[in-house]
């Protein structure tokens, strides 16, 4: 069983209107209601590839039930951590154009994160293959969150992917998690590094064994001290972007886990990224094109 | 009691953003949530004058479990009617302008509706004063739903007062309500009438019984087989208007209720509407307002 983390999953809605304009009212005529968050993502990808997977996250109020009620039908095990606060919304508003209002999320009370670090503690504990650890950290939760995420798993054996930005991204590599995945941006920016190889080698140099970074259409890297890999993203591939990382990540877990020599993980996690774009939605992937996609990558050393 | 009827209720979210542009991603950094609908301010505004108001609103799934319990908290009485679809959501972008998103609310069965009626007639019956009916009809609702809550109400010698626009205004207009409330836009756009006496006249000869245009800042008129008034409105108030109708509203069920002689319920209606648009908050109005406005203002009749 791979268990993915989710400290700040959302409702997400999807609403279409004719055309947004600022200062106007609109009729929304289709909503779309989905449970979101990168690490329901990473388990829906994992579930469609036949992978046992088992989706960790803080749920509160009404939306928290909603979401795990929707998360259960998809056919996924959920483990929900009930917390005071209300489960966080998203909207994006569709007109040709996507605009996206992210709600922060709730401020947690210290019980509630501790709560959700013994439901994770019980998942890993209970014969997980892989922590996976994604998104967000909502306002107010514990700087050492992902740390005690990533040692917490390392305590009993488990790698950890972690797959997030920012100061939680730097927290989470001192901790020497298996893997971290930030993209191109997100790496330049918690780094401060131009060059991501730079910026790469820095989070190696404070305790990640490999960083992977995600370079959108463009393909992936993949950095250990001991070696690096480019794979060039597969041509010609257009869709929905949204939930492409995702992919990538359940792809690195699902290798890490069945102990793949390096760099056939980024092989699969660049197809499978590929394979995402081409699905309608975040979480899901097309497999016949994953398929088809694999076959054809090949990965170059960087010396 | 008076009973307010809300067909389309809603979840009422307010974000806060720096700057909305449209293609953009965007951090929310205020979450207002907040139970909405035309019929539920009316009750909260009555609830502000010391009167006792019961809502009569369909709700659904979560959301509408999280409005009844919010209305509940308010102190308001409710009558909720569970029903299939669940309670739709409105958002309102804030970042200097408001840009509304409102989503239609959920279709619902047949059996709904007729429940939402069947709860209507046990609330008017058990000794009602007045019935509003306020709002939108959401999508797939009965054609002549207004005026059977119409006819309904005239069965047991209850007054029957409609805030509405479009088809439902002519429809419930012919079941002969003691008032009708449409704004100046509503009106005309309902009529095709350019001009608001004549547009007023018709609905009166569709059969309701009194009509009162408000007029935004300008004031109000009301127009009878009788008679016709006008009130100017109070100079000078400014601040949000949301809700204001609502406020008006209910001082014209208040007034109809305690057998107020015309053009008296218009001036209360035109001062409280003034006193809600220097409160804050939709449903709200500032009582001191309203008494220091109510002498100051006089009516002029039409002949």
């Amino acid at each position: 069983v791979i268990v993915t983390v989710t400290p700040n999953p959302a409702v997400d809605l999807t609403y279409q209107v004719g055309r947004l304009v600022r200062g106007a009212s609109h009729r929304v005529t289709r909503v779309l209601e989905r449970a979101g968050g990168k690490g329901l993502n990473v388990a829906r990808v994992l579930h469609a590839l036949g992978e046992a997977a088992t989706v960790v996250a803080p749920l509160g109020g009404p939306a928290g039930e909603w979401v795990a009620r929707a998360l259960a039908a998809e056919g996924l095990v959920v483990r929900p951590v009930p917390v005071a606060g209300e489960t966080r919304r998203t909207v994006t508003v569709l007109d040709g154009e996507a605009t996206v209002l992210n709600e922060p999320g709730p401020r947690l009370p210290p019980s509630d994160w501790q709560a959700l670090l013994d439901a994770v503690e019980t998942s890993v504990g209970g014969g997980a293959s892989a922590l996976v650890i994604s998104g967000s950290v909502p306002p107010g939760a514990p700087a050492d969150l992902y740390p005690r995420l990533v040692e917490m798993a390392g305590r009993v054996g488990v790698p950890a992917i972690v797959d997030t930005g920012g100061p939680a991204l730097l927290a989470a590599a001192e901790a020497g998690p298996a893997v971290v995945k930030p993209n191109a941006e997100e790496l330049a920016a918690a780094t401060g590094e131009p060059d991501l190889l730079d910026g790469a080698r820095g989070l190696l140099a404070r305790g990640a064994q490999r960083v992977v970074v995600s370079l959108g259409s463009a393909g992936m890297l993949a950095v250990s001290a001991g070696d690096a890999w480019r794979v060039r993203g597969v041509p010609g591939v257009h869709g929905n972007p949204t939930g492409a990382g995702d992919a990538t990540v359940a792809a690195l877990a699902l290798a890490v886990t069945e102990g793949c020599r390096w760099p056939e993980p980024l092989l699969r996690a660049t197809a499978l990224g590929a394979a995402a774009v081409l699905a309608g939605a975040a979480g899901e992937v097309d497999l016949a094109a994953y398929r088809a996609f694999l076959p054809a990558l090949s990965a170059e050393e960087i010396r």
